[in-house]
């Protein structure tokens, strides 16, 4: 089993179910259970216990994707959900080796999740116009060890992309309708791309240059999820749930 | 960009939307559109484009993930869906180098879509205790170029795994709350698990074994996947949903 | 209890749970389980029970609004579900002695089933321009022994309604944004209205003139109807759902 | 038009959209924009406008059920919402005549609401054991003039119902399951009945009850609203939503 490191994003976790996501450094961290030093989790086996100084165990762990997005990253912009970003990897065909491009970075959690499915042979491109997002996005992916794989570009989407043939397009920006076409030239015939944007209205304007586009297998659609009480006598949703994120566009680029 | 090779399973698709998606033979496929030559797209480069033997265009591609779960792999049973599939994978932590025990293997789609994500460096354990549905499983990933990554066995659950220590357990059984007390002994402290199954008894029978067993982060959940008619001008749902597939128990394996 | 009489619309029921809906008269109706001679319904309480000349049982019964709607009613035109409406009558507060104004009138379903609610004091003015669609729900309504509630006329909206001072106002038009600031004219200071349509474009069409309007409780909503399996140790979702019927667009006329 | 009278519940509205709904009275209700002389209602004709002391606009109205269920009512028990209730009016074929029997009354509120549509020729027979609640009900069918509509029983539901040959039961209680042979025998041949409840394993136990009981048309669905935001140029759902209030199960009573 892999050991934490110094620098590593790991969970901690109480038994009362409470749990925080921390950058590994040689510091102490305050809980209502005491205090926890992080030092002794550097070269810990992932999984493995300590003790707050009150005596109460913690464990540590590596957060999944869900957690990273859900709540270590801080959402300053609204930020697609892994229920949206699970199902994108799939549909756009998002694996080892591919190369996409993205606009804009914004907190660059998809540049993020992205890395993580396009392995060392992938690359990802993603483009921002405001310097704040693409700083914040860089040193994000570094803290996740995912620097050889995104390359961060300050650079406004008027202007088109440096580079042609990829893989695969991902656009998360305010009026994509404006720029499709432009940026539809670095995407190589056969390719896929994802679109998403909040309101139908979004919606409708990228499908209307789409309709003078002649692509394949365009489709729009929304992801909701749905959870439970874990009560296994009293099984029901919860009363509340997140109503809406995005919704998606997806297709594939072919010029018969 | 890449470029086909005999064996690999593309993607064919003409300029009216039909497509298909076929292992790259020396042979000859008959559409509506005339006849296509599979044998020219050999060494072709992805996205590239032949002509029917009535002059038709058709584009060849590899198939997202996606259309290969949809589309390729036969639906002899009940199978998971992208859109759950999707999340699973980023609420589980899959990625590069996790160890994954899966069981039963079913049609191998699960086998096959983890493979994906979890690299050279990772590996899937799935088992089954229907030989016909191993040896099927097997010829899928081997299909798709995964078999380093994929170990099929034929075993029962009831007897437990052979491997200690995965990151992820996945379970996709009739009924899983007789065999979760001892396949989780093969779960890491601070693993993962996903459980689904169709059916609400079958979620409350898992719970009611959680709730002796002290587990983390324990959820329940289901996705809906909402498809629109992509008309600018008349955007709206299609009449028509998926209205179930599965629900989705997800948790994490901590002893405290 | 009630008895049935010549010229009543009741169901029919066999125990195998097929139904059927016609209007009770001195004939003969075939079925897969024999010949039902629906003269011995006359007269018969409500609830009562035949045979078929084979000797099955067969059950006579008032149809339930949402059998009218879903089984009895023929589906010319696009028509809105049960689920809809029954949020719409209590959401517009369509109760005993309200006067709806309806347009347009169309298969005459929903003027029929606000007929049911509004009393022998209440009254529906409903319009349409086609006058095949009048004649249609003239005799729906008659059918019904609603006749003395529903008033049908053959006008266009564009000229307004002959009414004034509607507690409800009712609209299933094409393009409503064009007609709205004409039509509240006969909408009563305080009284309600409701507009389906089925697109996120129209929504949006009719929200502009809303924005001009300084209305009370605009709201926008749609109503998901989900069914599930009945069998109780496996309980679970039906596979296939209705995904979309209509967008229920709602408020209050004050004018400040 | 109709006019206030002392003792109504009306509605009051500002510019703003703050609205509340109150017991016409002749008292002095303080807003944030100054104090209301309710006096001033009595008597004016409905959707009629007076001045706050501060000389803002406020508009009295009839509230529809919807309002009346949401904001009048309050909420002291887990109350089935106006999207459940509309639907359960039309599948159950509530309409004027009817004789309803109900367990439990619980707030009254599904008691008011049906008393609304039965006319003053029907009947609803509400029982409950709990003395506090059925006071409580007593007061508010009172409160909207129904008293003659709603008959309020403290009695416990394991001694079955005094009347017979409902032409509608409804339930609304903890253990259904126990309790339904018995109380079936008050619902005439032909008649709907209509059950909800909070979870899927109290589902999954009335449905094996009438697995034993050779019903007819027994459904099982769930009724979910989702609102969206009325800005024409950016339309989308809430982000957050109403995710569970009920399951609904439906029939109807024949014994083949």
């Amino acid at each position: 089993m892999k050991k934490f490191k110094e620098g590593d994003v790991i969970g901690i976790s109480l038994k009362d179910g409470r749990k925080w996501f921390v950058k590994l450094e040689k510091r102490t961290f305050g809980t209502h259970k005491g205090n926890i030093n992080l030092t002794e989790f550097i070269d810990k086996e992932e999984g493995g216990k300590i003790q707050t100084n009150l005596g109460h165990s913690v464990y540590g762990f590596y957060p999944s994707l869900e957690e990273i997005i859900l709540y270590y990253i801080k959402r300053n912009t609204q930020i697609a959900y892994p229920k949206d970003l699970g199902y994108i990897i799939l549909k756009l065909g998002i694996k080892e080796g591919v190369k996409i491009i993205e606009c804009g970075t914004g907190t660059g959690v998809t540049s993020l999740v992205f890395s993580y499915f396009v392995g060392a042979s992938g690359k990802i491109y993603t483009y921002d116009n405001r310097k704040e997002f693409t700083e914040k996005a860089q040193k994000l992916v570094e803290e996740f060890g995912m620097k050889e794989r995104v390359v961060c570009k300050i650079a406004d989407i008027k202007d088109g992309f440096d580079e042609k043939d990829a893989d695969i397009l991902f656009l998360d920006i305010k009026e994509p309708q404006f720029y499709i076409e432009k940026v539809f030239f670095s995407l190589k015939p056969g390719g896929t791309f994802g679109i998403i944007v909040p309101t139908t209205n979004q919606v409708s304007d990228v499908l209307k240059v789409f309709e003078t586009m002649e692509l394949s297998d365009v489709e729009v659609s929304e992801i909701l999820l749905r959870k439970y009480k874990t009560n296994s006598a009293r099984l029901r949703p919860y009363d509340i749930m997140v109503g809406h994120t995005v919704y998606i566009i997806t297709g594939r680029n072919f010029v018969f």
